[in-house]
């Protein structure tokens, strides 16, 4: 949960899969971070470094290059590279503290607006969490596509139904075995993306008008699919550190007739916290104790930035309550649209649902991405994505720093790559997505993360994007707004 | 609307996209519905007819061996193929008549067992009405998909939101100027097939309670979709000729709070009829005269066999209340889930819902379909598939005929590839298709075409699959299993 500038992850084994100048960036950065490079200290010369260290003086300069672009160091004309001042990093905002009342979310308008924005060309597209493409593995997943469609006519004359995909799902339970899960492929259902998962497990465990408890914010999607459903949300309050109160969660479901969890547990999005293994089991047999069913969200469980894949609660599920969603859609393809669920005890009306949602998830890319898995590359690739988050979510976050008024405070993300920032009290989020959007700006506004409307001074900011000058100035026009309507009467008026 | 048996279609050109031999049987046939070629006549032998058309000896004996396959003509051994008397065909289904009353449709247990049934090995698919894996283009669909992971990356690694791929948009407007559609892409959203379509349109038309009007019989994946979305459903008298009973229709609209109609129009399945264009236009003027909404299924409409590509509803809808939704599962690639909506007024909300439900379709099913529409196959791709499922249909049809008891019924399909059985009164189709099961055959029996679990004594049978001694022994079984139910106690008191 630690910010990954107070205590960097340590080097790696240089394996052939990791790049070298990485592991040597974290090398010094840790050496820093322990105070053996002392801040102003001039740190060893390229040609020492590539001595002492034997690897070439281009891996060396491409380290001191990375350690620049995360504010470490910086290069001096004629003299070398120099420890930056540590600066203290931004404050995180506090747990939230959402009313109990029950409300239908209405985010769909706001959602539209921000995806027409998005579309746009020459925007800087901070407003959706879509994965950064150069990040992918297309390549891979096309060459994989072509040859299958050479080999066989499964992909585009077969109707894969309900449970879908038997090789995909074969791959998904290994793979979960590192989340501590003993899935079954027969326990899984694949689907047409996560919010397909998220849509038939909610429709399998709650009627209409039924009671759904979420952490507070959430991700817009599921406040859309709720909506959708015509089923009411109750917001619990969150850390943005360890996920949903516990204790507030159980008088919630002491006093009221609660259908479903649904949580996002891993890698939160818009928080980013990945919630602790013992809150994850106590979580599981809370809700056993009440006899509620959960609704795991581990969409970006694969990007946390630590060394060991985090547990999901699906883990300590004894008796099938717990309804675990993902896809491949962030980590190896969005324009697949394969996802999955392995729905417990709701197992059979899930696969109905599915029949009658979509009949069937389109063969080729569920054929495409079980190859991809089967090949072994997963793990090079989730290596790779998860380095280039945590740095870009460690630049936006100091650039939001330099840039946005005093008062601001910031997650520090354990993974994914997204960014939730509080402005100063009665900034108005919804004013600042408007003035960003004439500047070509995309950013999800704050009240799309809440039933009612709250989180009015905050932002998520997408952190996919590579830094450039183009994002530098796109965070430097966003924070002289943020610092104006941070002056405006109604803040003001709100923070007096 | 009349069996090809009755009148076959005149042979068409002999243009170098249809096969000769085809268009020779089918000029024989018209001589002999005509009379010109008498029962019992010798026919002329190949030798003379090939100088006569002035074409090969062994297309010739291809047309032959066609017209012996139909059952017009027949060899005899040393001596020449001879014109087989006219058997009258199987009589009609009549009208339906359900009952005014709405109910909530519960067919989803009974598709789930149909389908599990019809994903065993070895079973003669006579169930669910998938199309012919041989007559489906696939080898150039998986070159053309091959071709674009080539090409491009957008295949995986873009969220194609709705309203979809734009290359689709623009070929399925295009396609859809020969049904008197004039669509703008910009009026199309693509969809995870047809199924997701109507479950989209019906929200966005529909509240959940709220009352939809079907045809009767109608597919039970339309009544799974309503069951799915509590809704209600009543069904209207409807014609196995032309369709849906206006009048009736009329009077419901009159009495009853009706939110929306959904109608299958073209090659309606079970039922096979083409609903004439005057009925469409009044249909369309009727249901604006009471401002209800009309989802139209044209899912079938391309696999028309008449030459010339049936109009749709949507045609005369001068105001935005006409739905229109279809697929390619039929006709190109059931694995490919790419499917569409032309929602009229409803556009924004079908975007949205569909952006709730599923966020986008999958991207390379949908570049390929794209691609191999603008690239001019399609047309050659549907004669062929039409001349082969009117074929089929009507062979099934005769193989019934010979082998169920006396008193059997059956449609005669315009279009599409299932024919609707009425088995002789009290025959319980129910114990028929578990009879069936137990005899590796799959059967859809008619409780599954409707919300009340009529059409008891009805079976649907799938005729994509090619005649072969197993079909006809498959026949055989089930119609001996037939004439012992029909002869069941409960079958005798119910016809009593």
């Amino acid at each position: 949960m630690r910010s990954t500038r107070e205590k960097p992850q340590p080097a790696r084994s240089k394996g052939l899969d990791d790049k070298l100048y990485v592991a040597l960036a974290e090398r010094l950065a840790t050496l820093i971070d322990a105070g053996t490079l002392a801040v102003g200290e001039r740190i060893p010369s390229v040609r020492r470094l590539s001595e002492q260290f034997k690897v070439a003086p281009g891996t060396v300069l491409h380290a001191y290059r990375l350690l620049e672009d995360q504010g470490r160091i910086r290069a001096r004309p004629q003299s070398g590279f120099y420890v930056c001042p540590t600066r203290q990093p931004l404050p995180e905002p506090r747990s939230s503290t959402p009313g109990p009342r029950a409300a239908s979310p209405t985010v769909g308008d706001l959602v539209m607006r921000m995806s027409e924005m998005s579309a746009a060309e020459d925007v800087v597209p901070l407003g959706h969490a879509i994965p950064n493409a150069a990040c992918l593995p297309t390549q891979q997943l096309n060459r994989l596509s072509a040859a299958i469609s050479r080999r066989t006519s499964r992909g585009f004359n077969y109707y894969d139904v309900p449970p879908g995909c038997r090789e995909l799902r074969v791959q998904v339970a290994k793979h979960y075995i590192a989340a501590g899960c003993g899935l079954s492929p027969d326990d899984i259902v694949t689907t047409s993306g996560c919010q397909e998962a998220i849509g038939l497990c909610l429709r399998a465990a709650v009627e209409p008008g039924g009671v759904v408890v979420v952490d507070s914010p959430t991700y817009y999607g599921i406040l859309q699919a709720i909506e959708m459903l015509g089923m009411r949300a109750i917001e619990v309050p969150t850390s943005p550190r360890v996920g949903v109160d516990l204790e507030v969660l159980e008088r919630t479901l002491s006093t009221r007739k609660v259908a479903a969890c649904l949580f996002v547990t891993n890698c939160h999005n818009p928080l980013g916290f990945v919630m602790p293994e013992d809150r994850k089991r106590k979580l599981v047999h809370l809700l056993a104790r009440h006899d509620v069913p959960l609704i795991e969200d581990d969409t970006y469980g694969d990007l946390a930035y630590g060394d060991q894949r985090p547990s999901v609660c699906k883990a300590f599920d004894a008796h099938g309550r717990v309804m675990l969603c993902s896809s491949f859609s962030k980590t190896l393809a969005p324009g697949a649209r394969v996802g999955w669920c392995a729905p417990g005890r709701y197992l059979e009306k899930v696969k109905r649902l599915k029949f009658c949602n979509t009949i069937a998830t389109a063969t080729l890319p569920q054929l495409t991405i079980a190859e991809y898995l089967a090949a072994g590359g997963y793990a090079h690739q989730l290596r790779k994505m998860r380095r280039i988050y945590r740095d870009q979510v460690h630049q936006l976050s100091q650039a939001v720093q330099r840039n946005f008024p005093p008062g601001t405070r910031a997650t520090r993300p354990a993974g994914g790559h997204v960014l939730w920032v509080e402005l100063p009290s009665g900034t108005d989020s919804m004013e600042l997505f408007d003035r960003a959007a004439d500047a070509k700006i995309s950013i999800a506004p704050g009240p799309l993360f809440s039933t009612k409307g709250d989180y009015r001074n905050f932002i998520r900011l997408n952190c996919s994007v590579p830094g450039d000058a183009q994002l530098e100035r796109a965070i430097q026009t966003l924070g002289a707004f943020a610092e104006d309507l941070s002056r405006a009467p109604t803040a003001k008026v709100r923070s007096a």
